[in-house]
């Protein structure tokens, strides 16, 4: 496939096109794009194909949110991504442009066929590798300057005070880990518990390029997944009917590329996969991408070295789909992000973010109680006691008893504490609970990376022409009514049709222009599964012909029954074929 | 109804919350706020019942995009944004705090007594009411610094460079402006044309409140529909069977209070609205709030006076719904736009927003050529006849004409052009088509608002708690399972039957803890429309009981026929109480 020809292809069809084309020249914004009438619909619905598979059937205990995309500094401060979420930059010394570092590096060492993999470098080895090839601007020649860290961050201002500094997020997951919670409250405060979120996200990249695949705006659906650590067990696991390939992490260190077939419970018994809560995403995830058309042979997990992996992460997989336009693309990600995020927003807020857990056995602890001696602390201290007694009252009882027990003083608030000027009062209590971080699993979709992988592997080329066989329910457009002339009689009906049909909400077209092979293959073209054709017989006897896209089968139905057919193509997601033993339907004719 | 309760209640459920509870007073960021699993339920359930009155019905000319949230700078220097999209704010010059302005004088002199009006006001106006009343900082007693205006666009950076501003949109109605000529083509390059966006906007309010009513970031929902103003016909005008209240500019002015009641094309053949498709889709929207449960009586469409209007509208309806709370709240904006955005875009861009008209009958043109004299040029310029020629060649014909016959000279580059320098060649031609810039109506409307307006008016107090009589299209929660008993073998058959639902697509909640009155109420307040209970019977002939949230009545159906009739419900938008006759079900009981 001419993959080049399928880009405009897409573009000229109205799926997507660059944003801001009216001002190309005068504006420097790469890496924004425009979904088109098309594009909208199919990217609507292969969310809405995600809640399916993810969300739907476990909203017991998933359950989606929206959370703003312009969040406060100390966010991004607590998770880590102030510090971490960077790229490298180098700018020319001479003209002042800047590069990203790694990308720089593997172009400009590729075009002296030197083949280098620049992933998970630090900033110096990056630098080293510019001062040892003598790397220098591909635009004008000049040296580079040093490599430094350039934070992706859209940064912003909230309200008048300039220094009150918000960022744009670069994942929704933070809006998770932010209500985690008020929504733990709200279903009941159990665990596991799945915090789902389909938003925008912005990364500025230094130099975005490869269309949908790169951008700086982009839409993600994500789940945290919410779990004991103590008690990991999916109980769907093994309801799932799919094998996974996975290249594991000991495979990419021996430096293997091809990918191995597991049940999800097979990973998990045999470590490649760290916890049975991933194993199942990663099932759902394998799942969905059959669904989108994109056989398991097409897709595998790739495993990231902790060099590679996200600051937040211990454990996490990338979700590859080939593409022949792009190489293996990453969909969606995995990450074992364990209680990282949890912890650090309970340090920068003060919040307490722990949750009860019963203990299996219960437990004998100690409680220590320490109250003041007041008439040996004021001989001691006079005038000073009482400050005294109020630093022992916020103390910690048990660094306060251990001091004691140690060297017999402690140091209160400033002040020396002696044995004797405390009395302490230590009671043994059963407790049956206790408090733990929860840990955390994140499956994370890139929807417009998905949109076009969905797109690249429902085409096909017939006659020099693109045909998109996408499935019914994720068709933008799933019917065209078709006058077989055009002639008054026959678009008065079409017209009075299509309209119907868009009053009861169905996705349609009308269209009367050309000859009616033409406009089959103009409607095969953009994926639209049914045809329905206005012609003599419908003047007659109110029927009309239904046509299916893949194998061009036709028949004939009554005009009233079109609404029940299409309803049931796209809420079943079958095709003609299959409805036609469904619903008994007569075959008409094979031609077309 | 004692409506802060009220919002706590709706905190409560899990409609809304404000966003970063964690970091409450660690950070300075009001004006956000979060969708909990319900809130999110309903407000997809309110956006897309938007799209099946605005947009499916007329899909074949109004059709939607997506486009980017931020946008460079340029887009917002066209738009007109960068100059008047501001607020007027003071700065306290001994504490540094600072105010909107016109909401400052309001609350101060209305602390006072005072009533004043501060909409439309100038900068220079607000100004000399501080002066005249004393105005000073209401937290410090300082005195207030010069009133100045406020740029409400959230600004960011696109990429490395730190001079590449980009803005976040506050409308995403210049995404449409755009790409306008882009989808124009998609669409076979036809007026009328409806380019619609759903989308996250920001503003950055100065101090925002009232919770989900004055929010920084939020989500419009917008139609920018173009046409011809030689053309401005609606053929759906007169299908709308709705009667739209109107408080004109003319009362207004006059100090009138009460609207008008007007059919569509009546308001427009009485000039209260200045064309057709304004007034269809301000009927449109009428019926949209109806549908969600608001009264026509709770409505109306406000004029704006010229001083109150945005900067790019020539007429403006606000439409105002009554809410006990907020008193009229704006939920959507009508505005004229006329061709202000295109032809700014036009200028800003350079390139060609206009369109082609036929003309009703061709008319003749007169083209001007000009040809230079390349003899007398030469003798008068010597060595510089070659510069004047090519100034001549790019002169626009027309003026270069006018100034000659005027004066017999023209000045060309910088050089004296007399008639004897060139050829001129007057030819007339009939002409067909002539080109202009399409107009555009907008409405627009804000979500969040309506997601709020709605629950107010589903709100009832029954025995002293909240129920919410939301439509089963839009209720968050279709069902509910409830066990009579929480006992295993009727538990059992809940949790099978509710995880089909659920596997299903359909929203629903299992629930065994607490009486079944205790159940029963607590589903009314979150408006689930049906509860289907779990009974001994079930065990023994596999029947369940449905029960209908507003009327309390139940039937008994086979457990399988659960699905098709909450199925039934949602999509056709009725209550079991229809059901009843429609499959002809029996009623099993009216308690509970």
């Amino acid at each position: 496939m001419e993959t080049d020809k399928f880009l405009d292809f897409l573009t000229e069809s109205g799926f997507f096109y660059p944003s801001f084309e009216i001002y190309r020249g005068k504006t420097e914004a790469g890496g924004f794009y425009d979904y088109g009438p098309l594009g909208v619909e199919l990217k609507r619905n292969i969310i809405e194909k995600w809640r399916r598979i993810f969300i739907y059937p476990y909203q017991d205990f998933i359950v989606e949110v929206e959370t703003p995309i312009i969040m406060p500094k100390i966010v991004f401060e607590a998770s880590g991504h102030l510090e971490h979420f960077t790229d490298a930059i180098t700018e020319c010394l001479k003209c002042g442009r800047k590069y990203r570092a790694d990308h720089l590096i593997e172009e400009e060492l590729g075009k002296r066929g030197v083949s280098v993999k620049t992933e998970g470098l630090r900033l110096e080895e990056l630098d080293e590798l510019i001062r040892r090839y003598g790397i220098k601007c591909p635009v004008c020649g000049g040296d580079l300057g040093p490599v430094k860290p350039f934070n992706l961050l859209f940064q912003t201002t909230i309200g008048p005070y300039s220094d009150n500094i918000g960022y744009l997020r670069p994942e929704t997951a933070q809006g998770m880990f932010v209500s985690f919670p008020r929504v733990f409250n709200l279903l009941g405060r159990k665990l596991p518990l799945g915090i789902a979120q389909v938003g925008k996200v912005g990364r500025n990249e230094i130099s975005p390029r490869q269309g949908l695949i790169r951008l700086r705006e982009f839409t993600q659906m994500e789940i945290e997944f919410f779990f004991d650590p103590e008690n990991p067990r999916c109980p769907f696991l093994d309801e799932l009917d799919v094998k996974i390939r996975v290249l594991p992490e000991e495979d990419v260190k021996a430096g293997k590329k091809e990918p191995r077939e597991f049940r999800p419970r097979e990973a998990v018994e045999s470590r490649v996969i760290p916890n049975e809560w991933m194993a199942f995403f990663m099932g759902l995830a394998t799942i969905y991408m059959n669904e989108l058309g994109i056989p398991t042979d097409h897709q595998y997990f790739l495993a990231k070295l902790p060099e590679e992996r996200a600051h937040y992460s211990s454990a996490s997989f990338d979700q590859m789909v080939f593409s022949e336009r792009f190489g293996w693309v990453e969909v969606s990600g995995h990450a074992y992000r364990t209680d990282y995020d949890l912890s650090r927003h309970m340090k920068f807020s003060g919040y307490d973010l722990t949750v009860e857990r019963r203990l299996k056995e219960p437990k004998e602890v100690e409680e220590v109680r320490i109250y003041p001696n007041p008439t040996r602390i004021r001989e001691v201290y006079g005038n000073e006691a009482g400050k005294v007694m109020k630093a022992l009252s916020t103390a910690d009882p048990n660094e306060l008893r251990s001091s004691l027990e140690r060297s017999g003083e402690a140091l209160v608030g400033g002040y020396r504490v002696t044995r004797d000027m405390v009395f302490m009062r230590v009671e043994r209590r059963k407790v049956f609970t206790e408090r733990f971080i929860p840990h955390d699993v994140e499956p994370s979709f890139g929807v417009d990376r998905i949109v076009y992988v969905t797109l690249e592997h429902a085409a096909k080329v017939i006659d020099g022409r693109f045909i998109l066989t996408l499935a019914p329910d994720i068709a933008p457009i799933k019917a065209v009514v078709l006058p077989i002339i055009d002639k008054e009689e026959y678009n008065k009906i079409g017209i009075e049709l299509s309209r119907k049909l868009m009053r009861a909400g169905f996705r349609v077209v009308f269209d009367n222009d050309g000859t009616i092979g033409s406009r089959y293959a103009r409607y095969d073209s953009l994926g639209v599964p049914l045809a329905i054709t206005i012609d003599e017989e419908t003047l007659r006897d109110n029927t009309v012909t239904i046509r299916d896209r893949d194998t061009k089968v036709q028949v004939r139905v009554g005009i009233n029954d079109v609404p029940i057919i299409i309803k049931k193509a796209v809420e079943e997601n079958k095709t003609l074929s299959r409805l036609i033993d469904e619903l008994k339907l007569t075959i008409y004719t094979r031609q077309h």
